[in-house]
């Protein structure tokens, strides 16, 4: 059978050139439409959803236990392993192939499987088990320590030696589209002596990629870089908002938490790993080099171009604030997984995991606000002369992502929410 | 209904003045028994386990829909809510009580539905969903802050204004008598210029209560006290083990990672708010008073007397290393709930909440190895002139709690640990 990531590949689907879902992607997620059928698994190709579903119902996939893809969250596929993941999408690549009869001829099944994307609602597609936030760009890292602590002490003595990182919330995250409300919080800024109750002045976002993990392992265990690897079941773009002021007076000595609590947003399809696998590329050299645990004898980092877009309220469009890539990340997800684990920490099936803010080595490739606007001293200049230091209400913040392929693209979508008031 | 507090009931069931497990108690467990019947919910009374998914079978509970008792964990119960709880408390009590023939004089139904605790294995009584763990004993805080900052700057300036607190991980949450593997992780004394990996070498245990959150809240939204208590299922005992030396080189900037997250360890039995209120008690006094989303007109403390014993690697018995109480805590579950949830963070059935570290004023009421044998420098002695600054292989840690009412006690039984070497 051939590889599904051939570019050659053709769907009877017509799917333009800048499409972020051809044929070479198939990405997953949970779908629901307006017939008050409950959601369920499907996976986009151009402008459709090809629903699951139906094809397993119609015995045209074999994954075993009847039911995977009637869930309404990816973690029972995911448990079914990476042969499975990686039979599935081939099987889903033959079906949708211009050359295969199969499904384009039968019309009557086409027509039950195959759903505009334009009438369907997109849910969150992994049941969060943990939520694992991680700050792996160097430059990040780096612009912020300049920021609080000067450029001689930038990066803090461990940064080098691991990918640090910090137990998130998983109950707060949401899928592209949800509305987020500004938190509220203890704020104290050094003018004043006693902290107030308000709502978040300083409300920004983080451009992050999240790994989604659909393997588990045990209690006890370490992971080779294999392991890690194959635990991977594939990607989205993570927006961490982040309430800059609380975090700041909240976070000394165990770290962020209310500050990035109220909401985590990301985009509703998984491009899998398998997809990616043509745009791997070595990432930035390791200097020290890592210790033998978190060594990897692969590229394991992914050439993904990154865009975020602002549209202030009251704004007609999104304007484009950040161009990055997900190459820049120093820390790969497998060095990632391999540390979680590493002391023993169990992960299990819908684990997700933050990049960490992707931020690039220029100046117009920064990740977070509070990098572009420099905390706050140069406000970014959107169309029609409307500044932003923070966000504002009725702002929206649109990330996109996708590989240029020769002639085709494997992209993310986007992941985009907008700022309701504080109440 | 008589209360199911009242002192005067008694059990048709003997149970002894020093038992945890009373008929005022009633907390819920699971278990499974030798027979290869699935995992379910029970109640301690005295020596045995009130089987509820047999009474519910027979139509004794009326808890709505058949079968959460055949649940594996207490989530679906929860669900139910408040109301449910305590009606469900009081027709147990009922039914346990001396003057009820009803399951007293049913001989079968007794036989099917009391199993002798000796034959029953307990397993984690809830699905946790996430684990937060804070860090609100003034004493442990300062205690920590003395050692690592010195005397003049204790504590950060943010800790009387909140419960600090940060998420840890659910994964790794186990029950009592689970062994735990010495975690291993990056050691980078100040004596080296370079981390090593290896097993940690400052193993320690930290003596906590676990509040078990049986209701969800809503994203953005708050509390009030009375949610935030009424949302309370009941309390454990919690071992938060701790690599220190992990801890120490891992932690800056983002919180406690790997050194928390590779086990902590509950008692098998949630004792629910409901039976600890008669030992309700007023905190510590808060200077300055706390903002206005944090105030409680209720006292929210409670007074359970705690024991920390250390039988080490070879000896026959544990020798008592600590005793304090769960009223010393500064800021309450009810607090830490309250400001949880303030930022717009939901909360969900099974959630876990760790109160932090109990220290007491004296120092025989430290709460970790840390504080009593500060830092390593005053080592504990045991029994047979055995040392201790931390925990060494096939050492085990042993927590008990209890409620001493008048000629009864409402206990927690105990959490148990033994350490297993890194292999």
């Amino acid at each position: 059978m051939p590889h599904p990531n051939d570019p050659s590949h053709r769907s009877f689907i017509d799917v333009s050139p800048t499409s972020d879902f051809p044929i070479q992607n198939l990405p997953y997620g949970v779908f629901s439409t307006r017939d008050g059928l409950a959601p369920r698994v499907g996976v986009a190709i151009g402008n459709y959803v090809l629903d699951l579903w139906e094809l397993e119902q119609d015995s045209r996939l074999d994954v075993g236990p009847l039911g995977v893809f009637s869930s309404k969250c990816l973690n029972p596929f995911m448990a079914l392993g990476p042969k499975v993941w990686a039979k599935t999408r081939a099987r889903i690549s033959e079906l949708l192939r211009s050359d295969n009869p199969e499904l384009r001829d039968n019309r009557e099944l086409r027509e039950r499987a195959l759903v505009p994307m334009a009438d369907v609602t997109l849910h969150l597609p992994v049941s969060v088990s943990g939520y694992t936030d991680f700050y792996s760009s160097k430059e990040h890292a780096t612009n912020v320590g300049v920021m609080f602590r000067g450029k001689d002490n930038a990066l803090q003595p461990n940064w080098l030696f691991m990918p640090i990182g910090y137990n998130g919330r998983a109950s707060t995250v949401v899928v592209s589209g949800t509305k987020v409300k500004r938190p509220r919080g203890q704020l104290k800024p050094p003018t004043v002596d006693v902290p107030s109750f308000a709502p978040c002045k300083r409300l920004d976002f983080e451009l992050e990629m999240g790994v989604v993990v659909g393997q588990a392992s045990a209690m006890g265990g370490m992971l080779t870089e294999q392991q890690a690897e194959e635990m991977i079941f594939g990607f989205v773009l993570l927006n961490d908002w982040s309430a800059r002021d609380i975090q700041q007076w909240e976070y000394v000595p165990l770290g962020p938490f209310l500050a990035k609590a109220f909401a985590t947003s990301i985009s509703p399809w998984i491009i899998t790993r398998e997809a990616l696998e043509p745009f791997r590329l070595q990432g930035p050299e390791q200097e020290p080099a890592p210790l033998a645990y978190l060594k990897q004898g692969k590229p394991q980092n992914y050439n993904v171009e990154l865009d975020v877009a602002l549209r202030a309220a009251g704004a007609n469009a999104p304007a484009s604030i950040s161009r990055t890539n997900f190459k820049y990340m120093y820390w790969s997800s497998v060095q990632q997984l391999m540390h979680h684990a590493s002391s023993g920490c169990a992960m299990n099936v819908g684990d997700l995991l933050g990049s960490g803010t992707i931020s690039g080595p220029e100046k117009d490739q920064r990740g977070s606000l509070l990098e572009i606007s420099w905390n706050g001293t140069e406000p970014v200049e959107l169309p029609g002369g409307v500044k932003r230091s923070f966000l504002e209400d009725g702002d929206s913040l649109v990330m996109r992502g996708w590989c240029q392929g020769n002639g085709y693209r494997v992209g993310f979508g986007e992941v985009e929410g907008t700022i309701l008031p504080a109440e």
